[in-house]
């Protein structure tokens, strides 16, 4: 049996649209390091499209993004507050603190991969802060869609925001599934960003799409200043920089990235409703991007495997599958039936 | 008047070849982080190019590989040895001692970009070795072809690793322009590398008709042990790896990537022998690359830059010309012409 | 009212024994940095109090001893797993993470301070050993007596490093009251560390009866190779080491500082002995070293405070008293009083 | 033959007032890491010997003087200028890396162990200053009595201060022998550090008669701000701090800091005078505080050693002799004797 693939939304092809800003870009000489003229345009189109003056710094991928984001905003005494199963905490190989010269990553609770702001309030409360034993409260890590395929509403973020800035903190929000969440919410990116209390996001590009970049994008100027050298010493700053920037360029372009987006999130949906009320079958999360956390006996998720569908397992009962731009009505029809077929095996 | 581009081989485009295996590289489905079919072949094929099993990293940049691999090999405590005008030393931002955890870039004089053996050896000697209160020898760092344009021979790179060797210290070359030294030299990348005493390799792409990757290539299997974790948590390893991978795999089909050397050094040579012998022109290193450091007039150099001529200035009667793969003849004789017609001014 | 002091075993004076041993150690030149005769003994001393060849690194502070241990057992890529209380996880500012280069501090739970073996074995099983996206597990940090005031029976502190040695890591133990334990389980010391499996310990002084210096004591001959560049780039070698050397020999001479571990466990258990039972009083951790942690009504802590006795209150209900090697039974007494007295307030 | 101890300040005796400090300090029970009644009259003397309000940090070494001041000072894409002699860039295993989290130490050339201000200010001219692929001027590291015991005057001192002003760096005095420089020069405290533009000194205690502390001295409160947390996660903030700022006080209590000073310098100069004139003998620097750099002929060198006379050896034919607080003249009158009777061996 061919295999199905959903093991991640990296496994798949970049979109045709971004392949093509390569060919396009590759004509004369340019100025290296960012000195470019589709450089500069990236500038322009994300702050138009953000709706508010940004800065972009393209980087090669989603770990870095947050890295160096967070090492912008936090110091070595530095926590950064995150969800439990955020990837800075779960999937960065120790990334952030060292970025962040020692900044701490700690996980602060909450339900389908979101921080709970009560909750965050009161580890924030109880940090120590000023305290020279404790290291200091600087920075919130949100993850959207976050690593559980949820996605915070406007007023989720707005609200853990209030809890950021009374204390003093700024906003990281790790958008690697962005664009699956502003398509899910159907609100503007800067309704999602800055109008709700964010500072620096993480601007996921390649797994909806993309090939060889991501970028962190700011809203807060003074963030801005010193990431010239954050990115230069951590050897991120491509000298061919107009590949990069023409990637993002096609992927924001005529709304690519929210078509993209769309896809991918249509298809988690019509698995989730094709599966979601099969005896034997649990969805452990809401699917509100591209990603599904199902249940199923043992047993069961054997006999998947068998059949040759790709996904990463989380334990004995428990995997993930994750839809990409590109997946097509037929696999999402092969797997409900392969899910259906083995559901009840114990 | 328009342009003349001599700033950098960075300003150049990629090589169409290296962009058709990007469209190439675009189809289905493949595992994330390195599981490709194309990353497997790039180890197979490297390795044998050098005639030796390796292992490749492909990296964003060559501020990346070097730094990265200076970190496996160097430790905080650590001491690398380098020209005064190596790149780590002058042009990474302290990335060195970001990814080495503190360790130094200890500069040691020699001529053209090159470090003497002998005044190495003293180096090392002197250095203190056992003593806690001094930072300890750990690598050396050669630069291929060096920073003023020069190119190590086989012997050179064999004298120093021999000192290497004789106190313990592993050999990393810093090959940004390795192409244009093993062009040059016409010897065989393995020659030029392990045979003569080489550890770890940043094999440059970029400048030589890439677009977004270079790679470390490790040719002694201890090194490369914990290469992964290095490279995770520096976000240094794209998901969509197979689109690194097919860029330095058609690098390197065909002997491409000699012959785009080739190409800018000719450039290079035709630039030297058209300017060398005019009176008020000085050539401060030997063309052995694609490089060339020159001396005029202050105002000399300034008529340049106001016909339009583009380079880096190194000081008031200083500057480099660097010659791409697609540099063409016109762009050559309408230097040297210029050259020719300023030469004398004061 | 007067004072009562139970804030901390480190508001307390030095021995005079320690004292004294500076006073003589004042006679003449020696050589600096370790080189002197009076930290030749400290090797051969403390070699012998713990059965087997240790290698002594005095350094001025807890804080200091466990993080040049952990750097010196992990990597920047590591995990180092504890309790949740453990003093590395709340009260060093990120220590851990700066001296181990990213390193990072991961609480396991368990009671009393302590780690429970089952749940280290789970998350060491489930951490992903050997994939480049997760950091990964090198070392066990065990604080004896735990931050809540308990001991880790021998038998205990086995099974911890049965688990360790089974996944290939580190035993680290956070020996700040080391001392007491010591004291409290009547063993030698070689059975608490590594007849036990602990291959590096932080020997605490300063809390009972040192003034200025605690030690790092190593087991593992392996670990203490870089130990001295460890300190050195720490700025932990004192130039005039036989001052350090004294108060650490001083302190192990005729079971001095089992003495004085057992005067403030002793007190403890008074304190204990004399609430327990009482109404609105809870003990909410076992009393086997010099720390009680005491719940009783807010408005009764509010009373204490009113009446001068000062100790660190962790909540508003729950409060930490720690005795002093020359806590006296006067004070005891009169703490046992004032809790009787205000215990029902509120 | 006894031997003559000249190998370094610190293998002398603390002064007894200190000694005599601790055993006073040993009163009752204080609140610990620096909220002790003692530890405030530190600030206050010291604030009052400097006519400055500054803020004064106990730590245990000069290196971590050194290193703590400049983290506080500089970043991690940072370069500190210093001479090549000074000790954070000679023996300090790049603490200053280690501390700063990559900032670098950049020599700059002078004699005797001076920075001179032509060569720094063309150094921060050339930096490249605002461009991401160079490391930024950020801080100056003067050392006083410098590496080879001379000694800045305060118009020297002024004159780099200058130059650092002029770029918006930092001036940081490592005053490791700052009590020998003030003697020497007869000025106060002040004229020859926040008067003549030092922002932060390390100020030396333990070569001068002290034990187990140095200590940093803020005079810019900016820069204080942070240096709480910088200590604590360096684990450098003594618990039992009362011991530490005992023995500051008593240092610079009755001037006793200079009249040590005054000795140590006073024997330095009685053996310069005593060999300065001799045949075969030279003085290479000049001999303003307690250190000599001799040249003598190899044989000569040979037979002082073995007559039992104790130094460092630099170099074939050069030694460094160092004076303490309690060097004796029996001490010199001998060695200048041996001095006299080997220096024409060859």
């Amino acid at each position: 049996m061919a295999a199905l693939e959903f093991r991640s939304d990296n496994c798949g092809r970049a979109a045709p649209e971004l392949i093509q800003a390569l060919v396009s870009a590759n004509e004369g000489s340019v100025l290296g390091y960012g000195g470019d003229e589709l450089t500069k345009q990236l500038h322009a189109h994300l702050s138009e499209l953000f709706e508010h003056p940004v800065k972009v710094f393209p980087v090669p991928t989603g770990t870095g993004a947050n890295a160096l984001a967070l090492a912008a905003v936090g110091s070595p005494f530095g926590a950064v507050y995150c969800s439990p199963e955020a990837h800075i905490n779960t999937s960065e190989c120790n990334a952030t603190s060292f970025f962040g010269s020692g900044l701490k990553v700690t996980p602060v609770h909450g339900v389908d991969g979101k921080i709970d702001p009560l909750a965050l309030d009161a580890a924030i409360s109880n940090a120590g802060k000023g305290q020279a034993h404790k290291n200091q409260p600087e920075a919130i890590n949100l993850v959207q869609a976050t690593d559980m395929g949820a996605v915070y509403s406007v007023s989720e973020v707005t609200a853990i925001s209030q809890v950021a800035r009374a204390h003093g903190l700024t906003v990281h929000m790790d958008g690697a599934r962005f664009a699956n969440a502003v398509a899910t919410l159907g609100c503007t990116p800067a309704e999602l960003t800055w109008k709700a209390g964010v500072d620096i996001l993480s601007f996921g590009v390649t797994k909806n799409g993309g090939l060889l970049t991501d970028a962190i994008v700011v809203f807060n100027p003074d963030i801005a200043k010193k990431m010239g050298f954050h990115l230069r010493r951590a050897g991120m700053i491509w000298s061919k920089m107009r590949f990069a920037s023409a990637q993002i360029l096609a992927y924001v372009q005529d709304d690519l990235w929210l078509r993209l987006a769309r896809q991918s999130n249509t298809s988690a949906l019509a698995i989730a409703n094709g599966i979601k009320n099969l005896e034997g079958v649990k969805l452990i999360a809401p699917v509100q991007a591209n990603e599904l956390f199902v249940e199923m006996n043992p047993k069961a998720v054997d006999a998947l495997i068998s059949d040759n569908v790709l996904f990463y397992r989380r334990g004995p009962n428990l995997f993930r599958l994750v839809c990409r731009w590109d997946t097509t009505q037929d696999e999402i029809a092969q797997l409900i039936a392969l899910v259906d077929r083995h559901r009840l095996k114990r």
